[in-house]
């Protein structure tokens, strides 16, 4: 199958070196030395045991124009770089093709649907982690489940994408028919680690050990979980937050993606996490002023750089 | 008058040495390099205006065992060391001594008031500036008004403090009989800047200029009003929250207490300042998330130290 990869960042290559062992795969990225080095030399990837394996069976561009439409578009881009991303791409986007997103946090398939009927968006979230140590070098550093589900009833598209993820190696694919559910339980974890270990500058950890780190984190999770549940879903708050703390321990020396990003003068995807609250709050009349605050701090951290 | 003020920090300095002009003033600290460079070659003091100043007048002590009691005892120690410096130092506090405290956040006199009756406190906020440059080495920095009150209706003790405080060249001396508006005022002011900077490692002006970290404080100043005004006061919150910001232009280039204190790994005030909201609030029964958001959070940064 034709397979391209929208954000060719670290999520990116990964599910790009998976997908790349049976199909033919495309990697669309907007940062050029890194286009060039996998064009050049093939993509340096370290798998999770430490050996290094060259790639060199994936294409890289940066302009899609006058591509064929892919079978598959992964969408792996930042949310807030959704519809751009997309509307760059349209190329790659024909009548039949399924888009596939694994990013971070709620709101995504909002832009997606923009470009592809619903019954053509396949949803998920992702466990794994890497790093870009460099142009055309990725560092695998986890994997953990992979889930996928359809926004429609008809679950299709998303067996056809399973079938692909592991068919290619990805680990622990599991269906989920409640995409929703699926990708609010994601946001609640970074609800719970994300923003609070940006303004601390520490690793995950710190949300379970850190006894104050803890509180805040508990107060926002609360907070999500009852707007979410207002508007229609039915979370047991006490089960989400002791998931929080298993992953802040399982992941303890990691740094969030929010911390990176902050760190590395990024933007961050705070609108799609705690804003995302703020924002499914306000559709059904329920204010989330916790979260409110931690997204402003958060942007007001991006307005420094 | 004997004089003597407990925490001859940076603004323990300005007023001693104000009041070192026509009284006998005692510095009593703990940093030991402090108290021993001000005995051996004189407190060596920077004005606003530049020039500097050795005053070898005041005597310096960490240890006030068998010290006749003063006239005066000026409170200048962090909030959170008070009923430590007091009990330290019980000494200088004989039937007569009239405690002045000029220190930031809410909640001082409550420990004041385990030491001497509540007819001999009084209270006051200053507008001063000043940094440690090193031990017996004070910058002056900034001199606004300095107000004082007492807790009872009669005011005879803060007119003496007043007059004594004029005398020694204080400028812009107010008497405010309504001490409690007074240190709330103080306290909004700290709630709309101190955690906010602290958190985004910024200068006051990032209040006004940053348009999320002034949304960010005026959700926090608003909530604190309104805790405050539960409590029986009468705050326009629209005024509290230009004041705030007018502060944050008017020492734009200044770091915050509590930013100088992260930065330092010193313990911070948090706790009479947002904390004092929090705990304002549970007295009449309002809550105040946001700022026990933000007071978790400065405490979760202390115990990264």
């Amino acid at each position: 199958m034709k397979v391209a990869i929208i954000g060719a960042g670290a999520m990116g290559c990964i599910y790009g070196t998976y997908l790349s062992r049976h199909n033919e795969v495309l990697l669309v990225d907007v940062v050029k030395a890194h286009v060039d080095a996998i064009n050049e030399r093939g993509l340096e990837f370290v798998h999770l045991d430490g050996t290094t394996e060259i790639f060199k069976n994936m294409k890289a561009t940066m302009d899609t124009a006058g591509y064929p439409a892919a079978d598959i578009v992964v969408l792996l881009t930042k949310g807030y770089q959704s519809a751009d991303a997309l509307a760059a791409n349209k190329s790659l986007i024909g009548p039949k093709t399924i888009v596939l997103s694994l990013q971070n946090g709620y709101g995504n398939s909002d832009e997606i649907v923009k470009f592809v009927p619903e019954e053509q968006i396949v949803l998920g979230t992702s466990g794994g982690g890497a790093i870009v140590a460099g142009p055309g070098h990725i560092l695998h550093k986890g994997q953990g489940p992979t889930h996928v589900g359809c926004m429609t009833k008809d679950q299709s598209k998303a067996e056809i994408v399973a079938k692909l993820l592991r068919e290619g190696g990805v680990p622990n694919v599991e269906l989920t028919p409640d995409v929703k559910e699926l990708v609010w339980s994601k946001v609640f974890v970074n609800v719970g680690i994300n923003a609070i270990c940006a303004l601390m500058d520490d690793t995950n950890q710190c949300i379970a050990n850190n006894e104050f780190a803890r509180k805040a984190s508990y107060a926002l999770v609360q907070e999500a979980v009852g707007v979410v549940n207002a508007a229609g879903m039915h979370f047991n708050f006490e089960d989400v937050f002791k998931n929080v703390i298993d992953i802040a321990l399982e992941t303890g020396g990691n740094r969030a993606s929010m911390l990176a990003d902050v760190t590395n003068k990024r933007l961050t995807e705070v609108d799609r996490i705690n804003g995302a609250i703020v924002s499914e709050g306000a559709k059904v009349g329920v204010a989330a002023p916790l979260n409110a605050l931690m997204t402003n701090l958060i942007h007001a951290k991006e307005k420094l750089y």
